[in-house]
C-alpha cells in the first residue's frame, strides 16, 4: 500500500500530469455523444497471470478527476492472480470512467509488469539469501511508481536518487586519487547518514574499499572465482552487492557465494506490461442482460 | 529529428523535472570527489543492435545542466546500428557527465528500444501494404517521447490524445443509440478538422459505420473470413484499422487483406530497452593510455 | 454546458491564476472590515441583450475561492436573454463574492460577448449552408474559454491549436517546391488522423490542392468569380472555406457560392463584451428592505 | 518600454504558456514541409492606423522559441501609425517565423488595440485636466500586458489588483457601518502606504468621505449637478474619480467639473485589435524577386 | 486571522511546497512501523512566554495532508501565553500527526517568535506615538507569514514589495537629477495609487522631498537635532519615518520627536523562534495512563 | 561551493520565486527614474565580523534578471571577515543592482549568520571529538539554502528529510510495540542504503537499540551520569548523537563524553543575520569623487 500523505503529496502531481497529457482539452468522443451524466460500473478483469501493483493510483486516476467515483476492490497490491480474475469494480459517471480508463490502465498495466517481473526473479533466488534490488534506470519521471512496483513484488530498493546515498565509480576513485581517498572524502563531504558505497573492478580495490571502511561494496563483473575471493577479503565487514541479469543459470552459478544483493536494471527499464482491462462497462439498472 | 521548438517547449520540461527527480538535492558522489570542474569526454557507445532514437534527449540532459557540453555524434535518429557501434562522443565538465549519465541514458535506452521494436514490427509489414501504428498505451508523462519513437522506427501514430480525434467505441455507441446516431452527434460536436473512427464489432456495424461516413472504421476483434466480409462491405470509403500482436504468424495470416494499418499497443507498452553505454570517461589530456 | 473533467483538469488551473493575478497577497478592502464571515447573496443580471456563455466558469471563480458557495442559475449557456434578466442567484461568505466578483464577470461578460457575436453571425449566415467558423487568433491562455464561447454562440470551432491539423500556408508550399509535394509530404509526416488543409490564392493551386487530395481548401482571398470556378474545379471532392469579415453586405455577395466555411478572427479577438453585473448583495436575513 | 527585469521574471512565463497554448505538440505543419532549419525573415506591418504597442511582447515570442531570432523594429511602443506602414522585420529561421507568428500577433494585435482606444480617449479629454484610468476589467491572465498598453496609449493606471489600494464599496461601508468607520478600519488594517477610495452615491457619502480622511473618492453614477455640489464638498481635500463610457457627449457635458479622473471598463474589455500582420516572408537570398 | 482566501490562493501553494520539501517521496519511519491509520491526539503547548502567531498555517499543514486532521484551538493568533500554556489539540491520523510535525512547527515557530518580537518592540514605543513598522528584509518565499506575524504582534507592514509603493533613494535621486524631478517623474510614471516616499540624507534633501509634495519621508541615518530641524522643515506635511534598531536606548533618545513610524529590518531577519512542542502524542483510546 | 548542477536546478527556482515574490509586477520607483539601462558597479561590504556564506546565490539572483551581470568577489564562502572587508563588487545594468539588492541580501544575510553562528558552535566543540549537526528545523522552502550554510560554518548536515532516513521516536516505537520490533520492521521496510537512527529515553532503550543494530542512537535529554552509563552499553556499536543547546557551559560539562554528534535546531531557526550590505553604487565612468 502507497501511505496517504505520499499519495497526495508525491503521486496526486504525476497523475494529473498524466491526465493532462491525454486530456489537453477534453475527451471529444464521449462528450460529443453523452452531454449528461450516468451512472454506470465496469469490471477491471487480469487478463494474464501476475503480481497486482498499483491499485490505488489506478483508483486515484478516478477520483482526481471526480472524487464521487468509488471502487470496490476484490484484491489488494502483490496478490498473485490468474488470468481472469476480476480485481474490482469501479462504479460512477460513465464519462469518468472512459475518459480516465487508459491513463488508469497504463499505470496499472505497467506497475503490475513490474512487479510480477520482480516476483519472478525474487522466486528465483529463494533459498540463496541474496536479496534482488532495482537500480535507476527508470523510466524518466515514473521512478516513485517503479520502485513501488518492486517493492510489491517482492524486491527491495537500491537509493532512490543522486542525493541519498553515495556510490563511488571509477572516475570518483580517479578523480580522488584512491579507493581510500575517495571514501575518506566521501565521508567528509556527506551527511553521516549517507552509506557509501564502492564499485569495485579488482581484487585490489576491493580489499582498499573494505579497509577504508565501506558500508556497501559492488563487485563489478567479477568472474565466479574472483568474487569468492573478494568475499574472504571482505569478511562480512561490508554489505556485497552484484548486478546483472537475473536467470535461472546465473543463480545457479551464484548461489554458493555470500553475497547480499543482486541489482538488476531490467526489472524497470524492460518489463512487460501485465494485460489487465477494463469490461463489461455499463449503465446502472441496465441488469444482466447487458454483456459485452 | 525533433524540430527545435517541440525540444524547447515541450521537451524541455519534463526533461527537466526527470533530472530533479534524480537530483533533488546534488550528485553527492560526484560532488564528494570533485569540487572543481574538470573537462573531459565519454563515448557513447551500442551494447546491441537496434535502430538509435534520442540523441537530442539525451544532449538536451546535459546542455540543460551544462550549456557549454557538447556532443559529436557520429550517428543520427533512425539510424540501425551493430553492438559497439561508437554513436557519439560527449565533450563537458565530467562533473556534468556522471551527474547527468542516468537520465540521459534512461531516455535514449527507452527510445532506441521503442524504435527498434517499431522497426522491426514495420519489416514484417513489408510488402502488405499495411502501416504500422501506435495507440495511447504509452508510458505516463512519456507521450512525446514515445511516440516519435514509434516514427523513428518505421510506424505511424495514431492520435496524440483523447482531443485530436475521435474514436467510438461500443459504449460511445450505446449511449447515442446507435452508430449512425453516435457518428451524427459526433460530427454534429466536434471540429470539422477531426476525423472519426468507429470501432465495430459485426458486420452491421461495419455497415451501419461507412453508411454513416466514419473516417476510419477499426474492425475489433473479428476473424478472417469477418474481416474479408467488413472490407466488402467498406469498399474503401473509409480507411481500416485491424489491431493485435504483430506476429509473423499474424501478419501471414492477414496479408491478403487488404487493411490500411494494425496498431500496436506493445509498440509502447512492452519493448524492453536497447541497450546503450558511456564508457571510458576520461578527463581531457590523459591521452590514449587512460582506458577503461 | 462544459464537461467535469474539462472544468477540472483544463480550466480550474487557468481560473486559479487569473485570482491570483487579482489577489496576490489578499482583498484589503474587504479584509479591513469583515474579519468574519457573512453568509449572504447576489443576483447577476444582464445589462443588455445577448447570449450568456460561461456560467460554469462563473461559478467556478467562486467554488474555487469557497466550496460552499452556491449558485442557482435562472439560465443556462447558449440561452438569449434581454437587458435585466436574472440570470442567477450567488449564496456563500459575503467576503467571497466581493473578492471574486471582478474575476467571475471578467470571464462571463467576454465569454458572452463572443457568444453573442458568433449567434449574430450565425444568424446572418442561416439559410446559405455556410458554417461559420472561429480561427487561432484568441486571447492569449483564453482559448479554451473563447472557442467554447464560439460554439455556445452556434459557431463551430476550426482547429485548437498548431499539432492538431495541417495547414499549409504559401511558405509551406514554396518550402515543399509545389502544392503536391507539400500535401504528399504532410500525408507522409502528420498521423492519419490529422486532416489536410491547403490555403490557395490561385486557380492553379486550387486544382493542385484537389488533385493532391487536400480534405480541406481555403479560398484565400478571391474575388466572386474566381471563388465560383474554385468551386467548380474541387467539384465536391474538398470541404470549402473561405474567410473575412462576416457582415450582411458580404454574406449577400457570396450567399449563391456551394461552400462550407467561412472563419472569423473578430469572433474571438474583437467582439465586445456583454455588460452583466453582480447587483443586491446583501447578508441573509436583511429582508427586502436591502435594496440597494 | 517594458523593463528586461519585467520582461524577465513576469512577462515571459505568460508568452511561454501561450506558445503552450498554442504548440501543445508540434507545429505538425511546419514540421512537415520543413525538417531543417532555412533562414529567412518577414515584414510586420501595420494594416489600419493607430498606435503600436507590444513590440517587445512581440519579439520576445521569437527570441524565447530561438535566441537567435532578431527583429530590426522601425518604429517603438506608443508610435502612432498609418496603414502600411513597415513596423520592422523579423529575421531567423523560418520555421520559427512560422510556429511563433500566430501568438505574437495576438498579443501585439490586442495590446496596439488597446493603446489606439486609449489614445483616442485620452484625446477626447484633451484640455479638460482630466486623466483617463483603466480598470480591473482585464482579461484574464492578461493584466500586465493590458495595463501596459493602456499607459501606452496614453492612460493611466488604477490599482493593479485587489491587494494594492484600498476601494470601499457600499458593502464595505455596510459592513462597517457608515463611511467613517469603514474608512477608519481601513487605515487601521492596510499598509500605510496603501491609499483609501470610497465610492460614494450620495452627498452624504461624499461628507463622510471626504471628513474621514479618503485619499481618493468616487462619484458613482451621479447626474452633473450632483457632482458640482460633490466637488464642491470635497473641495481639493480628496482627489476626484468619476466612472463611465468616455464619449465626446460626455466629456463635453463634464469639462467644466473639477474632478481629477475618470476610469474606463471599455479601455481594457472591449477595444478592438489594431489590424497587424507578417507580410513577405522569404528566405534569405531569394531577392527582391520573391514578393507575395 | 489570515482570511480563507488568502489562505487557498496564497497560502496553501507555499505550505505544500514546504511539506514536499519535507517529504519528497514518503515518511520511510513512519511507513515502515505504522502500515495502518490509526486514530490519535496530540498536544500543542508553548514551552516559552510569547505571542503565538500562525494557528491556521500549523492547522493548514495537517489538513493539506488529510481533510479529516481537526485541531481544537484553545488560543488565538495574537494571545500571549506563558510557558506550559496547551494552545489546542490536534486530533487525526497518528501518521499524519507525525509526518506533519516538523512543517507545521517550523511555520508556527518562527511566525510566534516574530510575533513575539514586534510585540515586544510595540511595547517600547508605548506612549510616543511612534508606529512599528516592517521592512522587506524578510526570508525569501516567507514574506506573506512573516508580514502578518508582524501585524500579528502589534506592528504594521511597510510596502510589501517593489510594486506597490515607490521609495526613492539616494541612486533614484541622482539618476533622475535632483529630490523633485525624481518625485516628478515618480508620481508621472506610477499609478496614482501609490504613495512616494523619499529617503533623505540632509536638511535640504528633506526640504526638497517636502516641496516636491513627497507622501511618506524617510529621515535616514539623522543625528537628533538634525531629525528635530527636519521635522520642522516638514511640519507634518509628509508622514515621517526613521529606521533602526529599536532598543530602549534609543526610544528614550527619540520619544521627543514627533514622528510617524520607525521600521526594522531585525523584526523579520533576526527574530528567535518561539519554543513551541507537540507533546503527549497517543492514540485514541489509550486513556489517561499513556503519558510521555 | 556550492556545485553548477544543483544552483541549475534546486537552487535556481527558489531564487526566481523569491525573486517574484519581491517584484510581481515591476521595480515601481528604478522604472520611474531609468527607462534606460546604465552601466555601473557597487561594493558588497560587510558591516559586521563573521563568516560569508551564499556568494553564488547572491551572483545568481543578479544573473537571473540579467546574464551580463558579473561579480567580481573578494572571498569566498568560508572565509571569516572583518568588519568592513569588502567582499566583492558587482557590475552591471544600475536597474539590475537595485531591483536585485533586497533579494539578494536577504539571502546572503541568512545564509552568512547562520555559517557564522555553526562557526561560532563549532569552535566551542573544537577539541572535544564531537560533531556539530544540524536539523529539520529549517525555515520553509529554504532547507537547502540553510543546511549548505550549516556546512559552510563548519557544522555537518544530519538527515535532509523525512525520506532518507529512518528515525525511530517515542510514537514509532509504540507502534512497533518495542525498540527491537521497530528496528526490524525499518530494516525491513526501508532502503538497505537508509541508516536507522533511534531516540531513547531509558538505559532499557538504549540497551534495545544497540542490541536491534541501529546505526545511530540519540540519547535525549538524558543527564550526564545516564549518559555515561548509555555510552558503556553501546560500546561503540552505533554513533552517538545528543542534542540540545550548544552553549560553553554545556560543552564543558559533556567534553568527558564519549559521544559522536551534538545536534542544534538554534543553528538554523534562531541564527541572527549577518550584517552585509551594498554600498557605493554607482554609474560607471562617474570616478572616485561620486562617494556615498
Amino acid at each position: 500500500m502507497l501511505d496517504p500523505i505520499t499519495l497526495k503529496l508525491n503521486i496526486d502531481p504525476l497523475v494529473l500530469q498524466a491526465l493532462k497529457e491525454d486530456i489537453p482539452e477534453e475527451d471529444v468522443s464521449t462528450n460529443a455523444v453523452m452531454p449528461e451524466s450516468v451512472s454506470g460500473h465496469v469490471d477491471l478483469i487480469a487478463k494474464a497471470p501476475g503480481i497486482i501493483c498499483g491499485l490505488q493510483v489506478f483508483e486515484r486516476v478516478f477520483t482526481l478527476l471526480d472524487p464521487a467515483t468509488t471502487v470496490d476492490f476484490k484484491v489488494q497490491d502483490g496478490d498473485a492472480v490468474e488470468a481472469g480474475t476480476l480485481l474490482g469494480v469501479v462504479h460512477g459517471d460513465i464519462r469518468v470512467l472512459l475518459s480516465g480508463e487508459r491513463v488508469a490502465l497504463n499505470y496499472l498495466q505497467r506497475m503490475s509488469g513490474i512487479a510480477t517481473n520482480a516476483h519472478r526473479m525474487s522466486a528465483l533466488l529463494e533459498g540463496t539469501g541474496i536479496t534482488l534490488l532495482d537500480t535507476r534506470k527508470t523510466t524518466p519521471n515514473n521512478r516513485i511508481f517503479e520502485k513501488y512496483a518492486v517493492r510489491t513484488g517482492g524486491g527491495r530498493n537500491h537509493r532512490t536518487n543522486l542525493s541519498d546515498c553515495v556510490m563511488l565509480k571509477d572516475n570518483h576513485i580517479d578523480a580522488a586519487g584512491s579507493v581510500k581517498k575517495a571514501v575518506s572524502m566521501a565521508r567528509q563531504y556527506a551527511s553521516f547518514v549517507r552509506k557509501i558505497e564502492v564499485e569495485t573492478e579488482t581484487l585490489d580495490m576491493v580489499k582498499d574499499a573494505v579497509e577504508a571502511g565501506a558500508d556497501i561494496i559492488m563487485l563489478d563483473n567479477m568472474d565466479h572465482d574472483t568474487m569468492a575471493k573478494a568475499i574472504a577479503i571482505i569478511g562480512r565487514r561490508a554489505k556485497i552487492e552484484i548486478s546483472g541479469n537475473v536467470t535461472a543459470e546465473k543463480i545457479e552459478a551464484i548461489k554458493d557465494l555470500d553475497v547480499d544483493y543482486i541489482s538488476s536494471g531490467a526489472l524497470t527499464h524492460s518489463s512487460p506490461i501485465l494485460d489487465i482491462s477494463l469490461k463489461h462497462l455499463s449503465p446502472d439498472g441496465k441488469g444482466d442482460a447487458y454483456e459485452r
